[in-house]
């Protein structure tokens, strides 16, 4: 029986054209975070697993792929009946930066403004458009608790849509913050407002009805009358009396992004919560009216650093979700420019291969891109080739074109051949 | 007691002056690829252990970072003392390419020409230059058996460090086919020549007395001595009598590769083996003097997609080892330019942020770098970070520059300054 040739369930293989383009978008990205003044970082995929998990565990732990131990390690860990695994690989981006500041913190620039582009994977149920190896595309500024911090990550993600031509997005504002207070004005005692938090967080998913119901169940009917009039509707205009400082911030942020973002809607909005638990402030979203669910998000996260022993630094983050911005691209019909090699070298016998090795190397020390069919073989078989390789120009060189120093060119858009010298290949026009 | 923030043993933080020299050296590697008419492919960091381990497992699944099961698959593995892992890491970039050609071909050209730059990861005891997660850029033609397709890749890779100006390379040539030749004729039994090769193998590291010592214990001293002369020197002579269609085919590739690789230097070297045992006929390396190992190498491995359910197909592939090239390109002193955002804008105070968030956006929109200080703090600050940042100029916009709708230009190289308005700025030079 051969072994499956098939990616595991979740996992995908990238062909070339699909690759391209993933590359090109991720090039658009870096270089727009770039034009922001943001430094790409890199973090180890598998990191010691209390990075992952904090002390405790949790939610989290179950999305882990967890290493195995090795060797010895692995045979004391089953006889001992401990922990099977020392390693994960990251779920996020977001506590590897965090890792990775507390460690290299007297290296960087304060504040750091960092991006980093890489995969990260879950240990989730994979289902259409879920992925279990997926692509981040993180933004962080650490050290900064200045509202122009969430102005300049919210607007480099803007940017970013911007140069994609992607129109119509939302920026979904909220803070967390201010959800506390409101909370705690509303009477929620504060060991129940995690469970509160994850109630409105449902708004999307569940009925409002059902939300209002358990809300009632998880701290009093009174309470939740109050979170309702406080949280549960997109209208900020409660907000003031909750906090007017934190409120005054939050309009700090959404008219610094209005002001430079023409194309972008803000939309302040009480029952957005995000999921992550370490978010302490302004916790943001983008949305398209053509993708339910977000295309990306982020927040304040004053913290998470102190795990790894750093005093309290104010830090803030922004992601977009890679495979959701390429979905959403192939929805409006986004598509890269197609480009192949541009020239194809045919190769009419092996005698006739090493004059094609020749050419080959000498467009190629002109700059061209030339894609040689590795050895001879039926040229129906080889103007296939050329077809599917997106080749612009295919050259044949039989023993009559050697023996007169020519090569004859076929253009392969128009079907047209000609013969030529070399010297007149550089001038072809792409 | 805080989580400690040192990445996992063997494994890498990348700092952003660092990251941008591989990420540099690794477009220089993927430019040169594509060159050649080379396409880029994308496999998952995953595979069912199947496919690292083959069947039966072996040597390599030591190397091999293998993924905990998860839920009830984990419970149910450790109750009937199972396999406990279902995936691993990949420990190569072949492995997965095969199983990826098995997977996709109908919708590959044919030969398919590849290539692939991404990390692997092995658990082997991490000590200096040697690292659990390192990258890789291999490249492969599936689908042909000519020896052009040995002379593209060598060439390819040739020109990746002529691109890098990197001299002084020597390529290491071989043939496992005419080793396994080699070794019958010296009547060496068919079940002792793979052990045999992993004796010669060790020629660099191990004296060769040792060895002939080993030899003589495996297969007898005639046989011992028959090895010797064919196989242990770097003198080619005895080859031709092995078998004169290999041989001849080892010298069209040596003479291919000399005549359009004008400085590097082409050795047939009969004890050259390579480690994996999928490679059945030639195989080859770069060295340079300044490193000991190897910078790279591979070899045509004709029936690795046989386990895939593929039927025999000839196919080559090589890799540069990126971490050696850059330890390398270290050791010669390879620099990349330093280059670090062209405009800083220093905030005065808050009052002043929306104005310089504006010009900020301004400058960008006509395509330029800047990064903004997010939000006030003390100037001297601002300015050890513009020099950490290695900013061009900083621009400097007070009370009275606002004003007067002025901004202060400091020139970062000079420590010159001046007024100027808005307009002049993009006319700075770099």
């Amino acid at each position: 029986m051969p072994i499956s040739s098939t990616p595991p369930s979740g996992f995908r293989d990238f062909l070339p054209r699909n690759l391209e383009l993933r590359q090109k978008i991720s090039q658009t990205i870096s270089g727009v975070y770039r034009s922001f003044g943001f430094e790409p970082v890199e973090t180890s995929a598998l990191e010691n697993l209390e990075v992952l998990t904090g002390k405790g565990g949790g939610e989290n732990e179950k999305l882990i792929f967890k290493a195995l131990k090795r060797g010895e390690k692995l045979v004391e860990a089953l006889e001992k009946n401990e922990e099977l695994s020392d390693m994960g690989l990251r779920f996020d981006l977001t506590l590897p930066l965090a890792r990775f500041y507390a460690a290299n913190q007297s290296l960087l620039p304060r504040p750091f403004k960092a991006f980093h582009i890489a995969p990260v994977w879950r240990a989730e149920r994979a289902q259409k458009g879920r992925y279990r190896e997926f692509t981040q595309c993180d933004l962080d500024i650490v050290g900064s608790d200045s509202w122009a911090a969430e102005v300049e990550i919210i607007s480099a993600i803007l940017e970013v849509f911007d140069a994609l031509k992607i129109e119509e997005i939302t920026v979904l504002l909220n803070d967390r913050s201010l959800v506390d207070q409101a909370l705690s004005i509303a009477g929620v005692p504060e060991e129940k407002r995690t469970a509160a938090c994850i109630l409105i967080d449902k708004l999307d998913k569940v009925p409002r009805e059902k939300i209002v119901e358990e809300l009632s169940l998880l701290a009093g009917e009174q309470a939740s009358k109050a979170v309702q009039a406080l949280l549960l509707g997109d209208s900020e205009n409660r907000y003031a009396e909750v906090s007017a400082s934190s409120y005054a911030r939050l309009k700090d942020i959404s008219s610094g992004i209005s002001r430079f973002n023409k194309n972008a809607r803000i939309q302040i909005t009480p029952s957005l919560m995000r999921g992550f638990d370490y978010y302490t402030g302004p916790v943001f979203e983008f949305r398209h009216p053509k993708l339910s669910g977000s295309l990306g998000g982020g927040g304040r996260y004053d913290r998470l650093l102190e795990k790894f022993g750093i005093p309290t630094i104010s830090a803030c983050g922004g992601s977009i979700g890679f495979e959701r911005l390429i979905l959403l691209l192939e929805e409006l019909g986004y598509q890269k420019e197609d480009s192949g090699p541009k020239f194809f070298i045919a190769v009419f016998s092996d005698e006739m291969l090493p004059r094609c090795l020749q050419i080959a190397f000498e467009l190629r020390a002109l700059g061209q891109t030339v894609d040689l069919y590795p050895g001879p073989a039926k040229l129906k078989n080889q103007f296939k080739y050329a077809d599917q390789k997106r080749a612009r120009y295919a050259l044949i060189i039989g023993p009559d074109e050697a023996k007169q120093n020519q090569i004859r060119i076929k253009d392969l858009k128009t079907g047209i051949e000609k013969l030529a010298d070399f010297d007149s290949l550089a001038n072809l026009p792409d």
